[in-house]
C-alpha cells in the first residue's frame, strides 16, 4: 500500500521537528511538503542542520492549493489563531487535518473567543460549524470518530494527561464532581521554541514554580472533556508548574472516591480495563509511580493509582511526554488512524534510558 | 559579646556543610568543635576541601565530654535514630541541643516509633520524656519556647514550607478541616549526601516523579502541628515529588475556605499580620507566584495565595530553600534565639540570582 | 531470513538497557537469552518496569552452556576484569561477542594489566593470545574484520569520539604527531549506574570539573589507536571533564598542520572523504559546530573542523551519544556486520530534539 | 568611617544584579541610585520581585548629572558600546568608574573598532585618549592602578579565569610562547538575560557545544594582556564551550613547558607565590582538581596544575563563578580597592554546597 502524503506546517517548531522526526520512516506516511511563512525558500538544512530530511527539502509557504496538490493530510504546528486562518480552505480542497494548536478543541466558537480573547481580537473567525465539527483528537476515547474525521483537533499535554487520568473514573461515577484537583508539572519545552526570558537555562533551570494558578486556559479545556464524560457539569482546580528539564509532564490529579471501601487494586483494575485496548497506555502496579523519564520520547502514558484509606482520597498519576503524546505523537497516533493505520504505526514506545 | 561556641556533629553531610558555611563569620556564634564518627582524626581539608575553614581543624570523635569542654551549643546533623543516642549524655553536661533529625519532633516517643519503625527497631530508645520536652524548632510559631529551651528538634523541609503556608489559615479557622492537598516538590539534595542509584544525575535528571505517595512519613509530622494549630484533629494528603534540581523545596496547598466570601488579597492580608514580625517570611502581592529560584541559598520562605472564586478553593504557595531554611538555616535561626541574638543573625535573605 | 538470536549478559547496567532498546523492533536481530549474576531468577519487569519486554523474560545466571543453547551472538555489558572471565568459554561453543569492556581493547594482554592494574591484581587471566586476535570495534575503520571476527572489543566513548576526528588527519600524516590535545567533555551516564557520590545529581548538576588528568586510562587506548593509523608511537593529552547533562560526549581535539596552507575546507574534504561511506558519520560545514544534543540517542557522530591561519592549528570537533555510539549503538553496529546486516541496521540516526 | 555612595546603571541585568546583591550589606559601599533607560520610573519591586531592597527604590534614568549629586562611585553593567556613551561624562564630572562592559579593555580604541567592529559602527566613539588611561581591571595584577584609577575596565569571566591561569607562568617565562590551548567552558548566564533561542533551557539544557571557534573575541583580550606579562606577543588558541548550567566557567589551559625537569608540584609552588597576597584566590593541591561548584557565587577563582612529564605538557585549570568574580565581584573588587577597602570587603569567598 502506497504511503499517505502528509504537509507539515509550522515545521521548525518544537512540534514541526517532532513531527517530521517521528515520520521519518514511518511506514505508512510520508512527508511531501514543508511549510512555513517566514522561512519559506529556504532549505531545510539551512535552518536545521540538526535533522537531516532525504532530499534536503525547500521550506514553501502554506499556500492551500499548493498543499492540496502535494499532500493528502496536513499536520498545523501553527500559534493559536493562525490555524483557523488556513483550515477552511484546505478543507474546501479535500484535504483532512490535524490541527495541533487550541482552535478546534472547544465545541463553540464563542467558548474559544472567551478563554483565546487575545487571539481573538487579532484573528477575524466566524468559524463556528467547523468547531461544532472538529473531533477532539484524543485517540483513547474517540477512536472511532478520528478515523472517519476531517478536522482533528488534538489536545496538547496539560489536557492528555489530566484527562487520560480522570475519564475513566468520571465516567464511571466513581468520584466526587467537585474538589477535583490537578497539580501539573511540565518540561519547559512546553513553552516552545519562540525565546522569553522566563524559558532561558539560566532562569528556568534550578527553579520550580507554579504559573497561571485559577483560570489558567486548559482549566477549561480540562472542564468540557471532562464534563462531558461525567454527564455533569464539572469544575475543576488546575495548576501547572514549570519544571527544570527539557521535556516531560507529570499531572498528579487528586480526588475523592465515592464509595470509602475502594481499594487502590481496585481501581488500578479499572484503568486496566478502561485502556484494554489502548496500546499506548501503561497502567503500573499499585506502588510503583511514574517518572516522566519513563516516557521520554515516547508516545506512551504511564498511569498509576494510589487510595489513602484514612482521608478516602484517590490519587491518579500519570506521566507523558510533552512533545510527543502530549502534541506531535498524538498527532501521528490521529493521522495512522485517518490513514487507516494501526494506531501506533511509526511511534515509539519505549524509552532510551536514561 | 563573646561568640556563642558551637559544636557541629555530622559535618561533612549536607546539613552539616550548610550549617557550617552560615556560621562562617556568624557575628555572635563561632565553630569550636567539628564531631564526625567515620571521619574522626582526619584533616577537614582532606574531607571537604572546597570549604576551608580557619585553622583547617581536625574532626573528633563526638564524645560528649570533649564537646562539653569546647562547646555552649550542639547542632547535630545525624541520621534519623543516632541523635537520640547521644542527646541524654549532652543535655546532662549542660549543652543546649539543636537537633536536625526527626528524633524529637515527635511529643511522644511512642508515635516516634510507629512513624520511624525500622530506625525504632535498630536503636533502643526510652527517652519519652525528652520527647515530650523538646520544643519543634519552627521559629515563626514557637520563637519564645525556643528561645529558653534545652532541646530544640528543627522541622526538615516538608513540613516547614507546609506548616509556614497552612497554619495561619488551620489557626484562624478559615479553612475546612478536611480535604486539605499538599502537593510538594523537592530538589535532589533532599536525599542527602549518601550516594543511591535513584539521585544519581543520570537518573534523576530530566525526570520528574512521585514518591511515598500516601502514608510518607512527614504527613504525620505535618498533622501533629496543623492538628495543635487548628485546636481538632487533621488528617491531610501529602505527597511529595522530586524534582530534578539540586536545592528547593515548592508547596503548593489546597484547601476549601469556610467562607466562600474570601477574596485572594483577604487572604494575602491575614498571611500578612501572621508573619509581621517574621524576618524570614516575605508574603508576595496576589499574582505574583513564587519560585524556589527566589529563594536559593536563602533562610527566606516566599508565601503567595490565590482563590478560585468559582470553586471556593484557596492555594498557598510556599517555596524554601530545602537546606537552608528547610534544615540548617532553620537550625542556625534556632541557635541564634537561643543565644539571645537576633532570629536573622548570619543569614543570607537575599538570593544570587540566576 | 530469519533473525539472529543475541544473548545480552549484564542487562539492567546503561550498557545493557540502551543493547535492549535497540534490538527491540530490531529487523534482523532479537533478544533470546537475558544475562545478570545478581538479579538471575528474577522477572524483568521487576528489575526495570520503565522497559516492558516481549513475555517479560527471566533474567538468567550467565551460564555459558545455556548462552549457547539459546543464543548465535553475544554482548557483553560487565565491568572490566569480567568480560575475560566469560568470553573464552563462550568462544569455545562457537559464540560470537561483542565486549563493550576494556578486556580485549589492548593487542596484548601485558598493557592491558599495566592500565587495569587493580582488575588485574584481582582476575587472573592469561588469555594474551585472544587479547591479539580481538578486533577493536571501530565499524568506520575496521569493518572488514569486524565482519569476520569471533570476538569485537568495542571502544567506548571517549577512544570513539577522539580516533573518528583524529584518525584520518594522523593516517594522511597531515598533523604533526607531536602536541596533540583532546579535551573531552562527557555526560555523567558515563559513570555508569552503580550509586557513586560525585555522580549524584546534588553533586554533579551545576558543575564542570576536570578528572583523570594526565595518565587517564583511554590516553594509552587512543594512543594505540592513533599510533597504528599514523605509523609511527603517539603520545597525547587527553583529559575528560564531566559535564552536568545525562548523555553525550564532546571531544575537542587540538593540532597542528603540518602544511600551513591548508584551510578549513580543505579539511572538511578530507574528512568527508574518509568517511565517504561511513553512514552513521556526519561533516558539518565549516563554521556550524556540532552539539551533542543534535546526536542524543541516536548512532550518529558529528564531526567537525576549524582552522586558525594565524597559528596553524587545526581544531576537529567530534560529538556522540554516549551510551549509543559510545557504547550499546557500536556494539550493535558491529552485531550488525557480524549478522551480514547492513551497518545501521535498527540503529536511529535522527534525535528527538530538543 | 561613612560607607561610599556607588550608582548602579543597569540594574536589571545580569551583573546588575549580582552587583546590588553583592553590595547589600556590604560594609562599606552603599546603593544610592539604581540607573536603567528602558525600565526608569519604574519601582524596583516591579520589576525584580525576588530582590527587595531597602526603600524600594525608583530606578531612574541614568542622566550624569543626577548620578554625579547622588554617587560617588559608578559601576556600569551596559551592552558593549553603551558604556562609551556614558563615560566621558561621568569622569568630567568627577565621578569613578568600573566598566563591566569590553569598551575600556583594550588600549587602544582602534583595536576596540576591530574586534567590536559592529558595535563600532552603530556607536560614534573618538575617546582613544580613554582607552590608554583605563586600568585593567584585573585586581590580583593591577591592584596598585585600580587603586588610583578613575575608570577601570573590568575583565569578564573567560579572560578572568584563562589570565588568572597563564600569567604567573608566562611572566616567569616558563613555558612557551606557541601553542598555548585554551578549552574553556561557561555556565549560559553568561549569556546574559536577554531572551536568546540557543540559551532557552530546552535548549541549552542536556547539550554541549563549541562555538566562536576561533577568532572569537575574547581571544584578542586575553592575548593583549598575555603579551605585556610575557614581554612579547603571545597568538593563542581560545575555544569557549556552552554547558548545561547557569553559572560556573572552567578554563583548561594547555602549554609546553621550557624546562622539561619542571614537575606539578613545583608549577604549583610558583602559583601559590604568585597569588601568595591574592585574598580571592586559592592553589589546589596538585591531584585535587577544581570544580565550578566549589567556587558557586563567590568572589574566588580556585587554581591547579598538572603536568605530563612524559609529553613536557603543563595544563593549568582555573574555576571562577563567571557572574562573581568574572563579572559584578571583580567589578565589586575594584570598588573596595577605589575606596581604600580590604580587596575582599563584602565578597563571599565560600560556596553554599552543593
Amino acid at each position: 500500500m502506497a504511503s499517505k502524503r502528509v504537509a507539515v506546517i509550522g515545521a521548525s517548531g518544537y512540534g514541526g521537528l517532532q513531527t517530521l522526526r517521528l515520520l521519518d520512516q514511518h511506514p505508512g506516511l510520508e512527508v511531501s511538503f514543508l511549510g512555513g511563512e517566514r522561512s519559506s525558500g529556504k532549505r531545510w538544512s539551512e535552518l536545521v542542520p540538526f535533522l537531516p530530511l532525504p532530499g534536503d527539502p525547500l521550506v514553501q509557504s502554506p499556500d492551500p492549493a499548493a498543499i492540496a496538490a502535494a499532500a493528502d493530510l496536513v499536520v498545523l504546528s501553527l500559534p493559536n489563531g493562525l490555524a483557523a486562518q488556513m483550515v477552511p480552505a484546505l478543507l474546501e480542497r479535500g484535504l483532512r487535518v490535524v490541527d495541533l494548536s487550541a482552535d478546534y478543541r472547544y465545541r463553540s466558537l464563542e467558548q474559544w473567543k472567551e478563554v483565546y480573547a487575545s487571539e481573538a481580537r487579532e484573528v477575524p473567525r466566524s468559524d463556528d460549524q467547523l468547531c461544532g465539527q472538529a473531533v477532539y483528537g484524543l485517540p483513547e476515547w474517540h477512536a472511532e470518530a478520528i478515523r472517519g474525521a476531517k478536522l482533528v483537533a488534538a489536545p496538547g499535554c496539560f489536557p492528555t494527561a489530566s484527562l487520560l487520568g480522570l475519564l475513566p473514573f468520571l465516567q464511571q461515577g466513581l468520584i466526587e464532581s467537585q474538589g477535583i484537583v490537578i497539580d501539573a508539572k511540565t518540561g519547559a519545552s512546553g513553552g516552545g521554541r519562540a525565546a522569553k526570558e522566563h524559558l532561558l537555562l539560566a532562569e528556568a533551570s534550578e527553579a520550580v514554580a507554579p504559573y497561571g494558578v485559577v483560570g489558567h486556559r486548559h482549566t477549561s479545556e480540562i472542564e468540557q472533556a471532562a464534563s462531558q464524560a461525567a454527564g455533569q457539569a464539572i469544575q475543576l482546580q488546575f495548576t501547572p508548574h514549570l519544571m527544570p528539564m527539557v521535556r516531560g509532564l507529570l499531572a498528579t490529579i487528586y480526588c475523592r472516591l465515592r464509595d470509602p471501601g475502594l481499594r487502590a487494586e481496585d481501581c488500578r483494575v479499572l484503568l486496566e480495563a478502561a485502556y484494554r485496548h489502548a496500546p499506548c497506555i501503561e497502567v503500573l502496579p499499585v506502588g510503583t509511580y511514574p517518572s516522566t523519564k519513563w516516557v521520554r520520547q515516547t508516545n506512551r502514558a504511564l498511569l498509576s493509582v494510589q487510595v489513602d484509606e484514612r482521608t478516602g482520597q484517590l490519587i491518579v498519576m500519570a506521566a507523558i511526554d510533552n512533545l510527543v503524546k502530549g502534541q506531535a505523537g498524538q498527532g501521528v497516533q490521529c493521522l495512522n488512524l485517518m490513514a487507516g493505520l494501526e494506531a501506533t504505526s511509526g511511534l515509539p514506545l519505549l524509552p532510551f534510558y536514561p
